[in-house]
């Protein structure tokens, strides 16, 4: 296999040190299993946004099209208005490179403290498929009398046939290779158009699967079950919104937003698929080592799947699984661990 | 005083069991403070809506309207489509009435189990203000294409600047009476439109309470927070789908939807106000004695402190208090206690 080039965007506060970490764990399992990695490192962030104004150039764009994956860290900064790098970098990406397909598995470690009281590794195992190129993130909308008293703010939901069916049809061909189950998580009762153009499509594609089980969930009720059955779940395919808030309430749940991996899928190979943590930049902590670099790793262990890995992707998970029980606190100070030591035990997990 | 009506609704499911005991519990009150309700009946909800094909006529509307409140059960059965009754029910009389605040508190009760490990009562009361009367909930959107390939649905958030600041007037107004701290909970950063106009009316009503300290939080890490600390919070205001959502989540850690509590608050007296428990009808335990009964007498004190006895109000709430932890479950058989007798114990306490 010739070798794979990965763009590599650390972006803003921690980002850096956690990416650092992933790279190292990617490199050990590429010694390992004779892969051949390349890695291309972009400074876009706040800085490079500070400096020239743009966040990310069309002639940058270009070429991390070009790339195998796309390994990210975290953008925001104080100093950057709030929205500029999240849409300009994150969002936009996203979209451009057509990465319809947020996964983000739910997933509870064993060792790992969750605040859910008695909650065990084997009842918290799901994958949330969050549909990422439409939604209420196409920033449809606008003002009707801005700034004074009759004003009206409306902001738009736009849903395609297209965009639904081709992340509801990920999810079940994910479930095939899974528990078989399938919800799909949405808010029909009320929305009732674009509630209606998921249920719809959702029920014709279930048809193909006969195999599969399938359930429908209201966004509110799948808060309270994700606190309190998360066992009732395998894979989960919602709308862009709906995914957003679930999947950080679903990070709470498997012990914090430092855990949580993500991949930004672009099944068909068309552009470059984007490997991110869910956690953002936090500037509060940054460059002093107090950062769980797990949630790098672990997006890492996804692109290292997407690149046709598995195995190395298992070492990865695995080296995360050894060495996160050795943490004293999954976050700041009280880790009792840098993100650097981090880090190294978990390449030398691989290593061995 | 003279006397007070309050129409009441039972609904379906579970509904009418669990508003016989507020109804117990106000009557128990009423005696003790010498308050007059007169009580009227209205049989909506499902089998009205098999019979008649209306969900509530403009007469008993009408009727309704006169009323100096309505308590209200829950709506939904099985026979009827998901959304009819919902929407033209309890949707419909919180836009007719102008119940413009959807006044939800999350507060954990001593001796009531919490799924969150460790989670104190005194870390855990707030109150959550949920816009009521637009945002995604109006209704507004369409279809192109429908039912082809190329099908578009698309779902509008509307909102007025109106809207917005009389429910976030309403939040700093309440706030001022209790720990002088407001959240706006929106996601500005993507839902520029109605973020920013949300942002924008928040900023101006905070500028007017200097001895209130505000903060903003992204639902997505809202959903986070309210499980890891739910202390960060005492009044939090946000629009009527994300108030939808983290209401949800917040009865989850208050120990489950069945002691969760609302108010359907027109704060004009322009038409009554409507108080309902945050759970559904249930069908699969409707008639058994299964269901806790707190919600619904927790929203009957809302109702009685809206109603101006702030006493009566107290005294229902400590009722439940007094009775919950000689609960062996919150819901099912295993409550040990039946509704009814729930409902007993409460007027018991409340006649001492
Ligand atoms: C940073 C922000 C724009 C982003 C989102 O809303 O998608 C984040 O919350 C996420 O979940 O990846
Ligand atoms: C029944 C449903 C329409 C309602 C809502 O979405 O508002 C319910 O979930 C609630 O929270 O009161």
């Amino acid at each position: 296999m010739s070798a794979q080039r990965i763009a590599l965007v650390p972006g803003d506060g921690i980002g850096p040190e956690v990416t650092a970490q992933a790279v190292k764990a990617c490199d050990a399992a590429a010694r390992r299993f004779g892969i051949d990695l390349v890695w291309e490192d972009y400074e876009l962030g706040a800085d490079y946004w500070r400096i020239t104004g743009q966040v990310v150039p069309p002639d940058v764009e270009q070429e991390l099209a070009k790339a195998d994956a796309i390994l990210f860290g975290a953008v925001g900064d104080p100093s950057v208005p709030p929205g500029v790098l999240e849409r300009g970098l994150v969002i936009h990406l996203r979209t451009a490179f057509d990465q319809y397909v947020n996964l983000r598995p739910v997933k509870l470690l064993p060792g790992v403290p969750t605040p859910i009281g008695g909650l065990r590794p084997e009842q918290c195992d799901l994958v949330i498929l969050r549909e990422n190129t439409e939604g209420a993130y196409v920033g449809a909308g606008g003002f009707v009398h801005r700034g004074g008293p009759d004003e009206i703010a409306t902001q738009e939901s736009v849903n395609t046939r297209k965009g639904v069916e081709r992340l509801i049809r990920h999810g079940f061909r994910l479930a095939l290779g899974r528990r078989k189950h399938v919800t799909l998580v949405h808010k029909a009762n009320i929305l009732t158009y674009a509630g209606d153009l998921w249920q719809r499509t959702f029920e014709e594609v279930a048809a193909e699967y006969p195999d599969i089980e399938v359930d429908y969930v209201h966004v509110d009720a799948m808060c309270l079950y994700l606190v309190t059955q998360p066992e009732r779940f395998d894979v989960v395919v919602t709308d862009n919104l709906f995914g957003d808030i679930i999947t950080d309430l679903g990070a709470a749940v498997q012990g914090g937003l430092g855990l949580a991996a993500s991949g930004n899928l672009n099944p068909t190979g068309s552009a470059p698929s984007m490997f991110e943590p869910v956690h953002g930049s936090a500037p509060d902590i940054a460059g002093r080592g107090w950062a769980n670099p797990a949630g790098s790793i672990l997006s890492a262990a996804l692109m290292l799947e997407h690149l046709g890995h598995p195995e190395a992707a298992r070492c990865l998970e695995d080296g995360v699984k050894a060495v996160l029980p050795r943490l004293g606190a999954m976050r700041g100070p009280e880790m009792g661990m840098s993100t650097e030591d981090f880090g190294d035990a978990v390449a030398a997990v691989i290593g061995e």
